[in-house]
């Protein structure tokens, strides 16, 4: 029996049913899956993921063990695992499961321990706290480690800090800076599950109201737009100048937070930053706003401050907490974590589809240049972007056009332009 | 009097209110112009410039004027010019202008000869045909030119190519590189200005068409949402597996041109290639589709190829021409150029207002880091578009959020991660 | 202990919670009923309902019984009743309901029959289901009724065909022909929690799907505006053409469902009407097309037919079942119910709000009204469409501009035209 | 040679152009061409007209010619005739025009007199100023008057006005009623011509501005939506809650007149009321606002007010006016006319083809049925406006479903509803 830490093994059948769900929408990762049983590249590999345990996460653990790879795998949120995903990978694919929803503090970091404990050759990481663990209390480990892999914009922050320090030690590859990803699965994946998140958790209607979007970043824009789509007024708050213009011209409102809360209905924070919503804010919101966050961590809302300024905490639907401030309700979804994993159930597996297959080449890619990569943070050379975008096109039955050995040749040259006489 | 050849110098007072109009709308570049009549940097310094001679362009003229400059300028495509523009520049502020609207080929080789032969230091480009003809023609001249700025995608290409060759000569400031520019002038502006283009050269209604737009960059992201605003049907089609899935998932049908062209009431070409609709499309077309370019060249609709199909050739309105094929017809806009310039106004004066910001500190730029600067491509640096986003949004009377100490503090931190007990 | 047939009463707490939480969006019922609780408008009063058994309902029926009604209530389809909702309304609110979620045909039945024994005088239908059976089955009871109200247009088509045959044998108000009533309901509310119950039965990506929307009513225009707003490409197929005019209008394609059903990702019914999705339709569709219906009743797909064409039929999802055609799969949700009640939660209590506060004036109207009413179907004066928006505006805290004097004089006056002298 | 005072013969040829190029996008108007000049149902009937004199109209009259009319056409609106169409009308047609743009109160009073004194019998009318002048002036000619059409909204409320006094003394057919008319011509029409007269009169930016549309009724709807389409922040005012709660739930922001011109860049009033603009609004203006018109009357935007308040009046483009208030400038387009009129060509002919085949049938419908019409306001019979949709799909080689006989059969039941056992 394999090592693992998962809720109820009873839960396996379900899983097993929405993980084949899902691999049905992710044609290019099943490609990859079938390439690399073929060439096992990961034979004798043993991988360290710390990834959201849903059913996407699990074709992915599918196609690297296709691939020879021997993976221990830990949620990167305490509230994004689905229970029986995870049953189903350590009972029906032999995956090594460290991860229960809604886990505390102190085991959230006891499988992150486990999964280091296997002492891996290359690390997976949605966040960075893997890297971040091994830096810190872990540095024996580090020469045994080829390199790492990071999914997010936060995770890619942090260590390009880290970088910047020159305390980087094994080369890091920014899944996240592939077109094929943040394009992708940050604007139209985290744009869909957000406002599925907020649904689900409320029931209430979105046209008419006024939804505060925090950060015109790649899911910020996502969000946005479906916001807007589904019939709401959209005030977008931003810190950079240049993003700020870009949601103006785009036709939202954007007005400094300490404005906006004053006419929300809604605010999301997606901005990979600190006490985005704080105290102040708080003050300043309407009767029943509802407050949730789609940034990676879950200190984007300052909720200590929301709990002091509250006189009582309960329950009204699953995950969703109302703080009632005496003059008025706020409402809080997924206690300020990833509202589309702790209300949803996170990205469609279209948009992980390319993620994860940026994910798989971007592991493999480690291994193919171990030898010649830095400590740095590195990001997937172009040509994997048109492989991946041609791949699901393909898998769309999408086509497109070619260009002509002339229209090639005149995109080379530089001596025709204007024809003058 | 100073040098020129311009259409009538009766059209300056025309010329004139529209200048001061198109001022209105840009006040970054009017806060430039006023730094630079004090500051002077341009003093003694002759620049050639080749852009469309518009309202927009003249403000930009005066801004380098007040900074010491002297400006020939030559248009950077056949039709744009605004004739009673031109003749204000002349004769109300001083501006050398060699431009006319419909000149033919001779006459505007003869327009670019003039602004060279004032032996300038600095070239300001906009489709690099000034550069080429340095290139090309002029080698003696190339020791005199402390370098140059290229404002379009187009002419970022083909100095990427020359520079690839190793063949560039001196440094260029890719003006359209800097996010300031492409992402709202390449955007915003071609997408309004081209729109209207095809509705004031038409009257056609745009709701209920099917709308197909060739290439999905800066431009066609702008038409193609701009057209669907409108109530249009929107095909696209893409050489770029990326970007072609991108405009699936922005909910736009992608197609092979040769499919689409079978469905289209108006096709634009904003490609930066050549030959994107060519006799195989004309003849699939449907009766009286509407095609036109939006690209910097006028070689993307091969309209030689449209000719030899056609019987007859009739000016059905300004600058709009009937093409009868016999079984069909096909109207062509402005002759296959800038169907924005030619058939409309060219882009707003709020969006250049940021683009000639970039223009004048790129020009400064060259003339400060003339020492330092090679023969290659630059981008100018960010810290300018945060400063030009900044005036902008700020001319705007919009405010936006500034980060806490803490917020600073947090983002330049790796080790604040998922709180682990 | 009063009279009910419900799922499981332990379920009460969770229902009044989310009875509790609707209500908080229904600020013009929540009006409504502090008027009726002082007036008692409904004393002594029996009202047999068949309506949706969800949490907004539960808040019209609190506001009736506020106003002295005695009300059972049974579900107006098999698969819409909130189980827990259901307990809470028996439980914690002394309503008789007789409804299970996924009651077959024959409890249904049983369902609809319990209601009308208990004499009602008057009739709230949402679908014409209680009148239907009371026209057929039970002509005895005709003479106690004082009127029906019905809430759906589906309902109302079906009463006017019996009004038209002569045969209506009281008086019945159309609620869904409110403006404030269909415009919002059918449209915002069928929109949103459309799309909501596809999301949540299958977590697949809208964006970039090729959506197929059946019928552009109120609801079909609704549910076509927040597809497009979610990202994809949508088709639109009609039987009307100056329906299916206005949807091409709008940028939608429009084509015959045979054609649109090829391209078809995601299908959806909302006509009215009877097997428009039919067995030559299932034949064409592509593999893993996912159909539902949001009109009233389950025959607008012909699950029959598809049922026959299949070799194996398994539940994928919850309420998600996958036909397995051999050459390729077609998931059906919700039975062909409902899919908004099915497999999410209905329509979103703020919208409910202004079509339940028509119900509630509706009722009223028929009591006051008894004396002169025929058997025939009324429309409620439009100046309770203005007081219902108008007290929303104000719960919205929304204010509008009041015409002056001198406007209201010049719409009242014909001979204020074009100044001549 | 005919009766006629128009601008300049020699703009004929253009003029004729101009009628051919529209005419091409009116195919329904020509299939009602082609049939009346086989049956001549108008022939010797003489008509007078008052409509905008444009290309869509010239093909108006080129049809009821063909069908034996003999018409005198005067403008509808002292700015929106096109002096290029109006000569070829009389030049090439052989059709009475009395119409120049930009003629004054008195000729605009001449022009109308000429029309009727021809003594039609029967009027079509755009705004009711003729059927007023008859009504007010030329009681005596009422006799000869068989009925009357009525082009638009503004036009119909004088129209029911002057009915419910008991004081209308012929039939009118509310040509605007026709769904086929309102539903097209007012949203689509209006929406995409308004948009366009304020970017040909200013070529200003769209995107990211502050647009505020006064009146959310059919033209409102269509121009909130295309401001919007084309980037714009849209706010908009009502004296409706049942629309203002429309635009809520479209997204859109509602405010009080009062408090949106203080953050509008441009503003429309389309409400068919008087002064919605007003001395107070005026003051409360950001400086440089762009104000115009496009509801029927010039009354909406109280000009005499802005004048008294301006120190000083320039045209800065054509007919651009800059109000120059001291502290501030206020920009108003087309004297406050018809802005798609006065400062663009109007509306496309696609949609102005489906309005005046309403009002080629709704001539016709008053000829056939003189006998039996009462003086009051007629709508055309609904089957006519499937018969104009029908045509114009066909035109645009659109097809749609038709119902089965088993749904036929199904829609006109009342007694299959949910199945019980």
């Amino acid at each position: 029996m394999i090592a693992s830490d998962i809720k109820d093994k009873k839960l396996a059948a379900a899983g097993k049913a929405k993980i084949l769900w899902a691999g049905l929408d992710m044609p290019v990762l099943k490609i990859i899956e079938q390439d690399f049983s073929k060439r096992k590249p990961f034979k004798g590999i043993r991988i360290a993921a710390c990834l959201h345990v849903t059913a996407e996460t699990a074709n992915l653990c599918l196609a690297l063990k296709a691939g020879g790879a021997e993976i221990a795998l830990a949620a990167s949120n305490p509230l994004s695992t689905q229970d029986d995903v995870a049953a189903s990978l350590v009972h029906d694919f032999g995956v090594s499961v460290f991860a229960k929803k809604g886990e505390d503090a102190k085991t959230y970091g006891s499988h992150i321990k486990a999964v280091l404990d296997t002492h891996p050759a290359i690390v997976m990481d949605d966040g960075a706290d893997l890297v971040s663990e091994l830096h810190e209390k872990r540095r024996a480990q580090i020469p045994e480690i080829i390199g790492s892999t990071e999914e997010t914009t936060t995770g890619v922050i942090r260590l390009r800090a880290l970088e910047k320090e020159g305390r980087l030690a094994f080369p890091v590859i920014g899944v996240n800076e592939s077109k094929t990803k943040h394009m992708f699965d940050n604007r139209y994946g985290t744009g869909q599950s957000t406002l599925d998140g907020f649904i689900r958790a409320t029931n209430k209607l979105i046209a008419g109201s006024t939804f505060v979007v925090a950060g015109y970043g790649w899911c910020g824009k996502g969000l946005a737009s479906r916001a807007r789509g589904m019939g709401a007024r959209v005030l977008v708050t931003e810190i950079d100048a240049v993003k700020a213009l870009e949601a103006v011209m785009d036709g939202f409102e954007v007005a400094p937070m300490a404005r906006a809360v004053r006419e929300a209905d809604f605010i999301c924070t997606v901005t990979g930053n600190k006490h985005v919503l704080d105290k102040a804010h708080f003050l300043a919101m309407k009767d029943r706003c509802v407050v949730a966050n789609s940034g990676h961590f879950d200190i984007e809302i300052n909720i200590p401050a929301l709990k002091k300024l509250s006189k009582k905490v309960t329950e009204v639907r699953p995950n969703t907490l109302e703080y009632d401030l005496g003059r008025k309700k706020i409402y809080l979804l997924a206690e300020g974590r990833l509202v589309n994993l702790g209300s949803a159930e996170g990205h469609p597996a279209s948009v992980m589809d390319m993620s994860f297959a940026n994910q798989a080449y971007g592991l493999e890619y480690l291994l193919q240049h171990q030898k010649t990569l830095s400590p740095n943070v590195y990001v997937l050379p172009q040509a994997l972007d048109q492989k991946i975008a041609t791949l699901k096109l393909k898998a769309l039955t999408m086509n497109i056009d070619t260009l002509t050995s002339e229209q090639k040749k005149y995109l080379e040259t530089w001596n025709e332009g204007t024809h003058m006489a």
